[in-house]
């Protein structure tokens, strides 16, 4: 007997299901499944994904089964038809179409009206009554073959229809009479005959088999693997060929094709949502030529059809249990199904839909969760383009920080603030950002760069701060001294209106409405759901009242990150971070130091009473001390005389801080080591702060390699708390923990553990030393590696779980095994990626923390990633009992 | 009973043995070991290092069974001697002395003459018959004990004593009369009273105690802990305490002391070597104020002691097994073994003693090749500086690269070479080098730089040129600009004569006299008997021919990393390259690439044909493309005229090429995959070359991430074979694979390995991205890691093998079970540093590779790793047996 290739549906017997759509193909799997369900779909067969597999694992083969599999699906179709390949009479025709496992939209060949040829034609119009309708089948058949199968150029065939319809003088293809079509039909029969040097194929089984394989070999033409590769789609799935018997909707009045969804797809309302057109093929509908009509006209015109077609509407839904977009064909008055596949839809439509069904008792309120993309949820959370509005796009960079914003373009972060106080709306455009473009940042609208990727400092920046940012848009040459941003011949001058959507990564000349986002009681529904069943906690990186604000609006559950440092650039303080650093003994660096501290506790008590007893964890000094430096002669200057220290000792300071390679430089718990005064500030501003409103500080020393560096810290941590405690009288419970953002810290991390009473996993930091690679300069090759499929994703946004989360299991592990209640977390940007927050899960972190804007998506990722291990669990559970 | 905390030795019964070092100290193990061996040992006893970790873990208390067993030992004693504490007639007189596990010279407490008191030192007038040496003892005995446990301050004593010479008019100690020494004593006596409110202790008893009490105390002193954390010596060892009976070789002149070599510490010849004094104790001898006579002298000063001491030399040599360093005292004609331990020696001595006791067949050829210290081969390999002269010691940095060098300062690359030229000697002193100075290193006879760690660029193409280098001497200022380098106020100009020792990283004013280096006979026998020991090849980094004949002559068995790029900087070459990186498509790439080829090939052949048919490993190219651009105004003009190209667009270029942190970003295998011509070309250039001269090629591709990189790049080199194959009509075996220098292809080891043939180990990087460490910007902060103990030793010069060797080990084992038979080696710096060898031995890498003057030392260093895990196998082996 050998192995089942070929399923048939529809003919009586049906041998698919919807789950086996790996196997059949989404299409395939979906039509046996709604003829199971009684649904009215024409028969047919499907050939499977493995034959696509066998094909090109045997240089183009087929198994040797196949032939006589199909011979006994068409034989049973035949009957239950009453029809017959090459029947002059009654002639079987039938659609031959691609069906992979994921829909690849448009990729792929199709042939229809497949078994006519020049007596079938007869038959055709006799059977149909109407000899201009089997005419042009037969013509779009010849066309559709012949440029598919037979690979003539698509265009001397319309050339051909184009000559026919100026000597007719007709204006549509549907003013071509019989006759002329008849013609049409000899002159494409000719044009085959001279390109191929034989006739077109007469036969029926010919026809078949040149179809079939003209699918199978569209599963690799160049567009379907580009298509493939930006979806993540492996080659090894193959497609599957469905042959099915046509259904006419053109045929008369009384005749119509249709596509719906079974709610609406925009808004998500409970409505049957849909387009028909009367006397039409699908294509037609698609085409655009004629305008469809709304489904619920169809009440009026096919009474009977329309309360079919609701009837199959509640059957899909009750059966499928999502919305469902679907394709029909009326022939003569008689329903056919020709598609059910899940709708795509809004965000917001897919909320109200995944709360009601969840109402209706469709689905659970867990499913109702797994049914939102987290991703999703930033449209919700910006400002989005005006679909409406008309675009003129100028260049592309990456989709760095979500939401559209209109403004004037600015260059530098000073004129950024001038103009945002006189209330003008600003786009600050800049080659790339640098910590000193906070204030900037923070006053624009939006934010271009023509550098950097995803997780260059202005898209880390910009997300954190909610702000729209397209970032590396590379065909942009923007010169801040000039005051210009050129593409091309064209000149953008300060005060030049653009328009970003950091969504897409677009930017377009002048402004371009926006739509303001509002959330919807179902988004707060779906959120409470979530809550109700994750485990993870969510927290936020925030240092400002106003991130800390933001996060608790966003349903922070405490602050995973707050960088110490973030707030040394206010005017008010750098002159002493600076003198701090220019400082040449232990003494100058504490006095410097000490006139920051007020500022520090300032900060810490401010986000402590916004937090309210929720955690903070603060993270000790971490960048390398000359971020904080004069840059720039005249800034060098100001300090200069402002610390009253020589110009040209400043400029040797300088030369003595540069480093090759700052990201693996003199930074982090270094400082702490080489200057132990800085930390014992810091400690001595929270420790003071913590004193006056109540909170538990989380004080994390970044970037440790080994337990000494954390032993030899955490002392000097415990010793200055000790000191406070006896000052203020009042000791307050805290605990030391650290970042975990070197792959040595991670292969020691039972050795760490042992002076940690927490780990959180610095991922940004992690990745570049795992992999080497560092995140501003990568831009430079990422493109060529993400086009060649070295990496699936860039690893700065989604985790490279193989590596980076080899690491963090390791560490993990090790790290509980020599301390059991050991805190587990993430603060990299990877904290707010779904797929990265399902991996944390996995390896059973007790939070992530994001910045504030996605901490909705990370509280829905990691809800979703709950309810699956609870699923996973539970499958396994069911496969040992059945065991 | 309870246990064991006092050991006697010498008095008819002795409990230690030698290798109870751990428990008794290097001293008081081999005081008991000679005893054991019947030697003249004065009898006395040892308090295990247990009572000192008993001390400190018990707030300085002693373990309750102490003080029962010290006396029972010192009843021992006085019996066998006849002897008593506080006896008048007979008194019994001992020294206390500390004794560790590993020596600490001069470190530690030492009291002599204990239980003199001003009755028992009238016994000993009587006994000894000579009143002045008993007040003379009596004096000495005070002043040890007063200053060291009683804590009197030294100078007081000593301003006591200076007065009465004065007023005697006393030149020497020994001038002053035994009335002159009762006044002393008498002086000293009424010094401590005022100073400790009570008498100077007359119970030897409480003597004892107090001189115990102080060794211990000793071991945790400033300058003890210090030498500890210098040496690597741990806290917890602890010491033991000596007590032994005092023997005086100042009793007249049939009374003697001296220390001696069983061998020649200098040469290593098979000759008594030592030295003696008539009538003197011990610290005479090393004080110096009288010269002491060569011990041949006492055949004819005192013939049967001399006798006496050549048995005792023969003994102990066939004992230990190796050449002894002791000490001895001559008292009344009775000679008396004080100690004995195994002495230290030159490089060359220690070669000649293994040779020649392998010989004498007093120990075995593996033995042998364990006595030598592979690092201290560097000595025998590079001029030295002649102890004898006098040294001006300027600067201290890094002994970056050993051997050392005079010259005249320079200040740039062009000034070395043009000065070289002329035949004179130059120092290159930069600030720190890049690859554009190589020509004026090569040039130059040593190197300096005032920046930058053991493997900066300047110490890493130093070692492996075979240059001197002082690297990272942070108080130079070097201006190469002004062409001065200033230390304070002390400027060097240009042509001003300096020295540099690589061996100690001193800088020295003038010219210094060095040594050449001879290679012995020795040498090449225990090379010899390290080959047939070892189980690792040793292999050599090495590019030019002059590279690798160096390699070839020390006994390289192939190139284990040949840097491609490492000639691009040729002026013949330059040029093209930079086109190259200027081109703005693939096929003005080509044309540049095209230029380069035939010299790439030349490169290549030259290789192969001195390594003759020996394994070559040729990286393509690694560092990023800016390291090629042209640097500074003029350089960069001459380029942009040559090649057609505005200096604007240079500039620009520049600019776009410019990295945050090189380190981590465009390099390596990147440059592969986004310009796939450039690794063509060296395919290319590789199979032309093994065309024309018999090898089987290496190809290694560094900065492996993933697998899909090898993937692509290995069907790169493939397909470049083939037509090279095609081509010549002549196919080569050749094999790929790639370096192991990021955690994630550590962690990824077996996926890569289905790709690769062959992993090397690019320990340099594969630290700084697991560490997160910088080489080059370490230097800021690495002191104060190594002063708190952070790191043991910098990590860039020995393995880390917790955190980089844990890597090592994961990637090896992953690598070898997803293909057995994959070849492992290493090519990072460590791979000429002994302690890392041994660790590759661990993990059982096939061959270590080093730049070409370490591979004697790595060839020595493998043989001690093989030998070592075979004793261990064996060890183990018995342990399994015996259970």
């Amino acid at each position: 007997m050998g192995k089942q290739w070929v399923y048939g549906f529809g003919g009586g017997k049906t041998e698919g299901r919807a789950d086996m759509r790996n196997l059949l193909g989404g299409k395939g799997a979906n039509l046996a499944e709604m003829a199971s369900l009684g649904l009215p779909v024409p028969p047919g067969f499907t050939i499977t994904t493995e034959v696509c597999t066998h094909f090109y694992e045997n240089g183009q083969t087929y198994p040797a089964e196949l032939k006589a599999q199909v011979a006994q699906a068409r034989t049973a179709m035949e009957k239950h038809l009453g029809m017959a390949f090459g029947d002059v009479k009654k002639p079987l025709l039938v659609s031959v179409r691609s069906g992979a496992r994921a829909s690849m939209p448009g990729m792929m060949d199709t042939v229809l009206n497949l078994g006519l040829n020049d007596d079938t034609v007869k038959g055709l119009a006799v059977a149909s009554g109407d000899e201009r309708f089997a005419w042009d089948s037969y013509r779009r058949f010849i066309q559709m073959y012949g440029d598919v199968v037979l690979e003539v150029p698509h265009h001397d065939f319309e050339d051909i229809l184009e000559r026919q319809k100026r000597d007719d003088g007709a204006e549509q293809d549907n003013d071509l009479s019989a006759d002329s079509l008849k013609a049409v039909v000899a002159a494409y029969k000719a044009l085959v005959e001279k390109e191929l040097g034989r006739p077109f194929p007469m036969d029926p089984e010919e026809q078949l088999w040149g179809a079939i394989g003209a699918v199978f070999k569209s599963w690799m033409t160049p567009r379907a693997i580009t298509y493939r590769r930006i979806h993540d789609i492996p080659e090894e799935w193959g497609t599957a060929v469905n042959v099915q018997a046509m259904v006419f909707g053109n045929m008369g009045d009384d005749c119509a094709t249709g596509v719906a969804f079974t709610r609406d797809p925009s808004t998500g309302k409970n409505y049957f949502y849909g387009e028909y057109l009367i006397n039409a093929q699908g294509e037609d509908v698609v085409a655009g030529i004629r305008t469809p009509r709304p489904l619920e006209d169809m009440e009026r015109t096919m009474p009977d059809v329309f309360r079919q077609l609701c009837d199959v509407r509640v059957t899909l839904e009750k059966h499928y249990r999502d919305m469902q977009d679907i394709e029909f064909t009326v022939q003569r008055g008689k329903l056919y199904m020709l598609q059910t596949r899940t709708g795509k839809r809004t965000t917001a439509a897919a909320l109200k839909i995944a709360v009601d069904m969840a109402q209706e008792k469709l689905i659970g309120e867990k499913e109702a969760v797994l049914r939102i993309d987290p991703q999703s949820l930033d449209q919700l959370l910006h400002p989005t383009l005006d679909p409406a509005a008309h675009k003129k796009i100028i260049a592309k960079g990456l989709p760095a920080s979500p939401g559209a914003a209109s403004g004037i373009a600015v260059f530098t972060a000073d004129e950024a603030e001038d103009k945002a106080k006189g209330g003008v709306k600003v786009i600050l455009c800049r080659r790339e950002t640098s910590p000193e473009d906070i204030h900037g940042m923070h006053a624009a609208a939006g934010i271009l760069t023509s550098r950097g990727g995803m997780t260059s400092h202005a898209a880390v920046v910009a997300r954190g701060m909610g702000r729209p940012c397209v970032a590396g848009a590379g065909t942009l040459q923007i010169d801040a001294a000039e005051k210009t941003m050129r593409i091309g011949d064209h000149v953008i001058r300060e005060g030049d209106t653009i328009t970003i959507d950091g969504g897409t990564g677009e930017v377009m000349l002048g402004a371009v409405t926006t739509i303001e986002p509002t959330l919807s009681g179902d988004f707060a529904t779906i959120m409470g759901w979530a809550d109700a069943a994750r485990r993870m906690k969510v927290r936020a990186n925030a240092e400002t009242p106003l991130d800390a604000r933001a996060a608790r609006a966003f349903g922070a559950e405490g602050i995973g990150l707050c960088r110490t440092e973030h707030r040394f650039f206010d005017p008010a303080r750098i002159q002493h971070v600076r003198e701090m650093i220019f400082a040449t003994n232990s003494h100058a660096r504490r006095d410097a130091l000490a006139k920051l501290r007020p500022a520090q506790r300032g900060d810490f008590a401010d986000l402590f009473k916004i937090m309210e007893g929720l955690p903070v964890t603060i993270r000790l000094l971490d960048p390398p001390l000359h971020e904080f430096l004069p840059q720039g002669e005249d800034d060098l200057k100001t300090f200069a005389a402002a610390a009253g220290i020589g110009v040209d000792q400043v400029k040797k300071r300088l030369i003595e801080l540069h480093e090759s390679n700052p990201m693996l430089g003199h930074r982090g718990c270094r400082l702490g080591i080489t200057y132990p005064e800085i930390y014992e500030m810091q400690a001595r501003a929270i420790f003071e702060a913590a004193a006056m409103v109540a909170v538990e500080p989380e004080i994390m020393i970044p970037l440790i390699a080994t337990a000494k560096e954390l032993q030899i810290l955490k002392k000097l941590v415990d010793e200055t708390a000790q000191a406070v405690f006896a000052e203020t009288g009042r000791a307050v419970a805290y605990t030391t923990g650290t970042m975990i953002e070197l792959p040595r810290a991670a292969l020691m991390a039972d050795d760490i553990a042992t002076e940690a009473a927490f780990f959180s996993f610095g991922t940004n930091d992690l990745t570049q030393t795992t992999l080497g690679l560092s995140r501003d300069d990568s831009g430079a090759f990422m493109p060529d590696y993400v086009r060649q499929g070295i990496f699936a994703r860039d690893p700065f946004a989604t985790l490279d779980t193989e590596g980076v989360g080899q690491l963090m299991r390791i560490a993990a592990e090790k790290g509980r095994r020599a301390r059991p209640g050991l805190k587990l977390g993430i603060c990299g940007e990877h904290g707010g990626d779904p797929a990265s927050v399902a991996f944390c899960e996995t390896i059973g972190l007790d939070y992530v923390s994001c910045s504030p804007f996605r901490v909705p998506i990370a509280r829905l990722a990691a809800a979703q990633a709950t309810i699956q291990a609870g699923d996973l669990k539970s499958l396994k559970q069911q496969k040992r009992e059945a065991a």
